[in-house]
């Protein structure tokens, strides 16, 4: 069967278009959920939808689809990302996703290419999280609640419930966005990776066959704060030396608990009094742990759990931890993970099998589909910032790779 | 030659009337110089002086001193400390010095002891440094300029010159309190060890034979902030690490290249961007070395430059630093220190050789005149602090100390 190819100009011309939609000037694209800026990427979007002669359907939960082949009866095949971006975005995280979904649509449907399963590509509501992670995909997945629309804000304090109003929205018609699992036969989405690896590798695209999950703590050492200059060093309770020894005992953590896709971080450190002729008295900080396999996750926590207890002990400290947040480690479909290396092989394409460290929509979807990702490299590895970047000739693979995904998994 | 011994009770009204001005409710002393409740404490401790019948002399840096014996012509044996406090500070963080020394001369006053040399004991401006580190201490010994003066600022913004001119007062007066060092024959402070040293070992009384200097740097490592899901470990060039790293080799630092006495402390650390989620690029923190040997605090500065140095190389991270304060470690007057021994060996009172880690006036007059401190144990090290406490015991000891000290360097 010879590969299908999508109009790269057309795609292009959709990527920079859509990259002016949210821009300020020398700080790139703002383009928050249900800010102005998004609502105009979605008018533009449906837009073009309806310019291709796609069927337009937008869901409960703002969710816009583009349809072809769609019958209400055969489950769909999907694909598709999202349009809204965090402050000070790049150009492709979201909308790569999206764009490649729309154009590989209207490829099928101007090649005129016989399809087993009805072809669906989406842009989720709020995938960034300004009122909470995706809030789209979790729509559609039925993991909302009325309770969780009434009590999502964003940080400045705006309620969904408000800001989807003022589009003439109602937030609770996100509970009818839920699909039932037969009505979807397969999830795909396309992204840039975010991180550094094939950049690095110079490979072209990464296969993903897993998405990490992770846990955030909020922990704290107490010790005791002393005067710098009158405690001796051998009567300190110093808080931030304990939190130092915990980062300095990752890497072996790490080597005897994780597996080679574990990273732990600690981001976030605020000492107490925070004076420079000060002993800490108290270190706040995050830990985030994150890995592919729930197993090996379950072990990182307890070992960090005995490290931090066994450096409190030591030093005479206290020690507390909250978790902020849990999320469980998800795996792609195999069948769909050897379909897209049978097609890079085919396409003579360098590629390797990696796994997503960010979340995505995926994350959520394979949760009552059959689901899977495709990577393309992003530029040393940046990402949430306006320097993101890949190399045109990816995108055009990336696209290319999609679309003859696509026709394995819904064409006849 | 028999011991003189302070009226007790006379020396705990006067501490207990003190620490009542300037008092927050459940907070502590709020007697920051040139504070209304400062310039009350003045009024208070003038009114003492003339009651005693002692002479009061206000120098050009509104430095208070009482006088017994003055005749203009032999050089002075001057005690003293400051009435000034940090905000929320306890209750003998410098009165103690400045009330015991009234009442000494309240005694020799009173007992008619014959003297050698005028004595003088003095409440020294702005100790603690609202507008500067101990600025009366600096003005006798001519430490200040006129520029110096003039741009002195507390955290607010308010200038010196304004904060005194609402008392009628002309900073610039201040430079007319220098006082020649042949004025002078010994200088010596009663002072809270503000440290665990004594009242960890169960000692009534320090003698104290150093006082330690310092560097304080503003220190940063920078690398680069990165999405700490999808950056690999062995990809990370993590800033925050590298402060740890260096955390860690504190103790061997110090092991090699300090002494007994030597002290160092990370007391802030900031993280950016300091997200959970984020790898840190920068890490920004202070580092605060003491010792009492300069040799010592300059070996100890270059060994924290090159171990900065080998983990940014070997991190790939850039490192830099400023120097944010610096301060000569001055040793006490040998004389005083074997005095104040003899008299507690003399006296039967536990005590040891200690030196002490805060600055206090008596570094500055150390640059002028023989010197020495006498500590008397702080509970469980605590100090600028409501909870600071001292046995009235060990106030007893120490004042009958410091009057038996001042009774040898000055009587007849």
């Amino acid at each position: 069967m010879p590969h299908l190819s999508i109009d790269f100009q057309r795609l292009k011309q959709d990527i920079v278009d859509l990259s002016s939609i949210g821009r300020r000037e020398n700080q790139g694209l703002y383009r928050m959920a249900f800010s102005a800026a998004d609502i105009q990427a979605r008018q533009w979007l449906q837009q073009r939808i309806e310019d291709a002669g796609l069927q337009l359907y937008v869901d409960g939960a703002a969710n816009i689809h583009a349809r072809l082949g769609w019958d209400g009866e055969r489950p769909s095949v999907m694909t598709g990302s999202h349009l809204d971006t965090v402050p000070g975005a790049g150009h492709l995280d979201g909308a790569l996703g999206v764009l490649t979904g729309l154009e590989c649509l209207r490829c099928m449907q101007e090649q005129q290419i016989a399809l087993r399963f009805p072809l669906e590509s989406v842009a989720f509501t709020d995938e960034e999280g300004r009122f909470g992670d995706m809030i789209g995909s979790q729509a559609i997945c039925g993991q909302l609640t009325p309770e969780s629309l009434h009590s999502a804000r964003d940080l400045a304090g705006v309620r969904l419930i408000d800001a989807m109003a003022e589009y003439g929205l109602d937030a609770m018609d996100a509970l009818h966005a839920q699909r039932r699992p037969d009505s979807l036969h397969a999830f795909i989405e396309l992204h840039i990776e975010q991180g550094p690896v094939l950049d690095r590798q110079q490979l072209h695209i990464g296969i993903v066959d897993a998405i990490a999950g992770l846990f955030k703590w909020q922990a704290r050492f107490i010790g005791e704060a002393n005067h710098a200059g009158t405690t001796p060093m051998t009567m300190r309770r110093d808080a931030f030396q304990a939190v130092a020894e915990l980062s300095g005992e990752i890497p072996r953590i790490l080597e005897e608990n994780g597996s080679i896709r574990s990273v732990a971080t600690i981001g976030r450190v605020e000492l107490s009094p925070g004076a420079a002729n000060v002993v800490p008295g108290r270190a706040e900080f995050s830990l985030e742990v994150r890995d592919t396999d729930p197993l090996v996750l379950e072990a990182l926590a307890n070992a960090f759990r005995r490290a931090m207890s066994a450096i409190a002990r030591r030093r005479d400290l206290m020690f507390e931890f909250e978790v902020l947040g849990e999320l469980t480690p998800r795996k792609c479909d195999p069948g769909i993970v050897d379909t897209v290396a049978s097609l890079c092989r085919e396409m003579g394409i360098n590629s390797t099998h990696m796994h997503s460290g960010a979340a995505h929509d995926t994350q959520i979807m394979s949760t009552i589909t059959r689901a899977g990702m495709i990577f393309v490299p992003s530029k040393d590895g940046r990402s949430h910032s306006a320097s993101e970047w890949t190399a045109w000739e990816d995108i055009e693979l990336g696209a290319n790779v999609l679309l003859n995904t696509l026709n394995r998994l819904a064409g006849a």
